[in-house]
Formats: C-alpha cells, structure tokens, sequence
C-alpha cells in the first residue's frame, strides 16, 4: 500500500480552506497511486490558536462531513487531526476516514504537552484503538504520544502495522523528530509516519522533517522544513520478515515491567 | 565528570590481555581527565566465544580483583562485560568499579539475544539496580536490552542519570546505534554511553558506532568502525535544565500503560 503525508502551513482559524486543501491534496495524493495520505495535528483548524478558537471550531464526527466526501470522492482513506466537541469539552483528536467516506478510528491525545496543549484540551482520552484498512492494523498518535515510548508499545502490543501521528512539532524539539521516530518504529516493528506543520504560527517556528519510517528504523522519507508531499510504500512482506528474523516483541519480558505501569 | 569510552576489538579466550589492556586504558583514560571508563559486552573473554569457553573463563566477584585493582591504581570508575559464574550456569553480566576497587553495581542481562547469547548464557538476571558515583545515579544494561524501551524506563523510573550500555553489536543493526540510543536517551533524559566491540570475531562483523549521548538527545561522541576512545561531559545543571524545561517523566501516563506488564 502506497501512503501519502503532506506537510504544511497551517490554516488559522479557518477550517473551509482547511478541507479544500483537503480535497485537493487527497487528488493529488491518488494521482500518484497513494492509498491513505495523513496530514498534520489539529490540521483543519490550526494548532496554535488558543482556547476560544479551539472550543469555536470544535465539531463531532457531522462536522467532519467535508472530509468524508473528499475520501469518498477520490477514493482515498485520510488521517488528520482536529479540534473533537466531547460534551463541554475540547479534545485533541486525529480520525482515519475510510475510502468510503466511513470514520475507521478515532483517537483523542492522551499526553497533552505543556501549557500550550492543556489551554486548549483535556485529556479526555484513555484508549489505544486499532482498526484495520487493506489488510493493514491501523493505530494512531498524536505529537507529544510517540515521545514516550508506552502509547506506540501499546498500539504495537494490539496488533498495528502502521503507527500514523499527525504532529505540531516545533523548534528545538528536532532530536524527536530525527531519532525518536526511527527508534520507534525499529523497536515496534512497525510502520510511522509522522506528518508536521511547516513555517511559523504565531509564535512557533515549526521545524517540519516530517518522516516515513520502516520497520527495520529505515528512514524511506524524511521532509525538509517547507510546504512537502512525502511517499512511502508499505510492504507486508518485508515486514513479515524483519519480524521473523528479531522476534522483538515476542523477546519482550513483561514481568519484568511492572513498574512502569506502577 | 568527564567520562570515557573505548571501542576495540574483542579478547577471544584471553582474559589476561583483557585485564592487561584494561590497565593500559583506564590509566590513557585517567591522563585525559575521565573519572569513568566503560568498556564493551563480554570485554574480558570476547564475546562469541561459544558455550564451552564461557564456561570455562566465568568467574565470580574473585575473578575481576584485577580490573578492581587497575581501578584503584588509576583512580577511575570502570564498567566492562564479562561472563559471571553464577552457581552451575553463566551470566551475560557487566560490572560497575569504582575508584577504590569496590564492587558498586553487577547487572546480569535480562534480554538474551538470539540463539548466541542462549547457547553461552543463562538469563539469570530480574534485577535493574542503581548505584551512586559522584552524585550521579547510574545504572547498566547490556547490549539486546537496549532495544526495548523499558529496560531503560526502569533505570529511569529508579532515578538512573546516567545508562551504561557494553555491547556486542553488529552487522546488520546499525539502526539502533544511530537512532535507538539517542532517542533513549532523549525519552528518558539520562545520559548514555554504549560501548561497542570494532572488527570481525568469528562470523560477527561489529559495526563499531560506540556513542555518548545527552538528556536532551544530543549526540555528544559517535565512534567509526575501528578502534577509538570517545569523551564526553556529564552536567548535572544541564540534565537538570533539560529535566525542568520537559517533565516528560512527571508526564506520563502510567494508568494507561497496564497492559506492557502484562
């Protein structure tokens, strides 16, 4: 299966021309053969813009409606992130939308980052799912999640192939996205892909280097700091195989972890 | 404290030469300023020696009174691999010396690698210990181990500042000195020193790539393939800062990280 991530400016405070590019990215995308393309955190509204914008653009799944015709219409699946309304409260959430225009998954960040994150959201989120596309296990994250090492374990230990985590990732946190990312698709066996901002949003200075990973740590792409389209193909077969030749998971000592979740 | 790190190739079956030139670089170590030396997996004897000579040159606290003695001549903390007599079985076990020549820390390794590591050693190990050197917190594990993050979240959990880790690493895993050691020591803020053997013993091909990393994942020394001493700084006032400014041990989740010790 060949994935697209696009990496890009975000659009402040303005999901309409959010769910244009949208449109127009998951063309583009098919254009090249990509079945699933994965964008940025909080990609329809922007990250940064404080807590008012964020409870103003929050929206259930009906809101997401736009997006679920894109995938429908170019018969493509899609990840991204956006501001989730969960009663009173915002959430940080990513969604993968099948090809059908069907909501496959829906994740709500559970490690919210700093003043910034917890302005905006509560931690509403508990769960780790998975869901399956073209075969594939499908798990995701969100920006500060794949920092530690647990939510991608635990995604890893329910069965994923394909770890997506839509990012805001700014500067001087380039260490995350040059090793961290690697390490944890070497030690999960799995695949990443990890989509990012570019540019500045107020504030910020996102440092883009948006990356696919392979479950062997490879890098297959790694985006520089601008406006990038980044493909990879994921190949079931060379995963089967990496995880026959290093039984990493199955090598794992639980009893020996207790503390950790202590 | 300034620490040092030398990568070279292994002592098949010659654990007096082991010694012999343990000597020689604890004291090269010391004359550069380093209050620590940290050697590779197995460093005494070699590593893929077979069952039969693990056996054979095992030995217990009695058998390093010459490394503990090159220790207190040099003045200098010393860390090394060897195989440990533990009953009737041997252990994959690394030794932390200080300067007296006390025995402070002995680690057996709890993730054996392979069908190597199962035909020479026993995982006779549970324990992640930690022992104090100048004020610093330091704990160690050996080779395999490091691939998986909780081994290290351990040492971390239990206050480790510092991760010493002798390896035997080689061919084709360079994956995991490149971007796994960075990143465990960025998700865990601890500096680490993973020790490597260089050259060819038997049918391995070590990769060399032995590595000093930051709390912040900074990659401080990265060896080439052959033999090399590395140096690097530990700051306590820089770990501390990088700790301040990223509480990412305070923001864990560890209420939904249950089923890793399952």
């Amino acid at each position: 299966m060949k994935i697209a991530l696009y990496q890009g400016p975000g659009h402040i405070n303005d999901p309409a021309s959010g769910f244009s590019l949208l449109a127009e990215k998951a063309a583009e995308a098919k254009a090249q053969g990509a079945e699933l393309l994965i964008l940025p955190e909080m990609y329809l509204s922007g990250y940064n813009i404080g807590p008012e914008a964020a409870h103003k653009f929050a929206v259930t799944a009906a809101g997401l409606a736009p997006a679920r015709e894109a995938a429908r219409r170019h018969n493509i699946a899609l990840v991204f992130g956006y501001p989730e309304k969960v009663g009173d409260d915002v959430a940080n959430s990513a969604v993968l939308i099948g090809p059908n225009g069907e909501i496959l998954l829906n994740y709500r960040k559970t490690h919210l980052f700093g003043d910034l994150d917890r302005a905006m959201f509560k931690a509403v989120g508990t769960e780790f799912p998975v869901a399956e596309l073209n075969g594939l296990k499908i798990g995701l994250l969100i920006c500060y999640d794949i920092e530690f090492p647990e939510p991608a374990r635990r995604l890893a230990l329910a069965g994923a192939d394909l770890i997506l985590i839509p990012t805001a990732q700014m500067e001087p946190y380039e260490q995350v996205a040059r090793y961290v990312l690697p390490a944890r698709a070497y030690e999960n066996q799995v695949y990443t892909a990890y989509a990012n901002h570019s540019g500045q949003e107020g504030e910020l200075s996102y440092i883009g280097l948006s990356s696919l990973c392979g479950p062997d740590g490879a890098i297959l792409a790694l985006a520089g700091c601008g406006e990038e389209m980044l493909y990879a193909t994921v190949d079931p077969a060379h995963q089967a195989a990496v995880r026959k030749a290093d039984p990493l998971l199955a090598d794992r000592r639980p009893a020996l972890y207790g503390p950790l979740a202590g």
